[in-house]
């Protein structure tokens, strides 16, 4: 049917969302219209603000609208000279759950993929260099996607590290805790195996 | 983890989406300031303008930001002089989705609800009943939902009609076609045998 110009530009833009499709999305307009007009209208302001005003901490390159982030500024961090590279701002997330890195991040935003054109500039790596150069750093944590492209990324930043007598470290690949051997992947029983502690 | 401050306002007004939470609102805030920042914009506006501007159709009280909607707009679909009363505008979306119904709609916005303090005046019966005392509808046909709440509504309707002799018909329940008798409910089937029709 034909909704109203309005209507249907909202219903269009909110298929912008990743996950929502054309029914969701009149759904979702239908509902905000006749429950939550105020929650609408500061869903949009806030839309509208992060959009303009967030962008990447100057040192790690994580969304922030602050010139360095707060992990960035915690001086405590920064301190512990270990660096734990990442390839998005989810990962950090995801890391910082747990509550058991004490150092600071440097996010990729991507991972290395000449086939797309994404060499080491795209992903800030001239900046990670010149910290690397300047001697504050102990340890650099590779923490890249266990991928293809993860993986050739890692190796790339552990030659950078080499070259200015960084340690680099990778994080351990094997089998997920609570999973089941049965259900594991040939490659990961490999790395289990391979990198097996002893007790 | 501590968002920056207008990470957090994006991810928790996210949240007011219904069918979303913090999870999947923390990954659309993340995807959408990483890839589509102009795709965001362009949501804000709309739903800024949407919940500024859409109100309801002076006829039939749907959703549109013009004083009357393209459906009450329509001099044919009017003169035929058939009202279909629904409870919501998605209801009205349903109905013209199959394209076989050319009267006009009145969009209760809800059904009666003591309960919940939800009279008739506002259902908007108040003028339903000023159009049903007009003389210029034929027929009302009342598709408000098969519930407990829905079936009185139509009946409130259906007295309302008879004092203003204009002929009510509540939509048939039944069978879905398609579905398969064994997983229909007893009511269902109840009102299935009882509204059969001789062939």
């Amino acid at each position: 049917m034909q909704f109203s110009p309005l209507l249907s530009r909202l219903i269009e833009t909110l298929t912008y969302l990743p996950g929502i499709g054309k029914k969701g999305a009149t759904r979702i307009a239908f509902q905000m219209l006749e429950r939550n007009r105020e929650g609408a209208m500061a869903l949009s302001h806030a839309l509208h603000d992060a959009m303009e005003h967030i962008k990447h901490c100057r040192m790690c390159r994580t969304f922030t609208e602050d010139e360095i982030c707060a992990i960035c500024a915690n001086t405590r961090r920064v301190d512990s000279g270990v660096l734990c590279i990442v390839e998005s701002p989810q990962d950090v997330v995801a890391i910082e759950q747990t509550a058991s890195f004490e150092g600071t991040y440097f996010v990729l935003m991507g991972h290395l993929s000449p086939i797309d054109g994404i060499g080491p500039e795209d992903l800030g790596l001239d900046e990670l260099e010149a910290r690397l150069a300047n001697g504050k750093l102990q340890e650099v944590i590779l923490a890249t996607n266990p991928t293809v492209e993860g993986e050739a990324t890692a190796h790339y930043i552990s030659q950078l590290c080499q070259k200015h007598n960084v340690a680099a470290s990778r994080i351990a690949h094997g089998v997920p805790v609570g999973g089941e051997l049965e259900y594991i992947d040939g490659n990961t029983l490999m790395h289990a195996f391979s990198g097996r502690k002893t007790l």
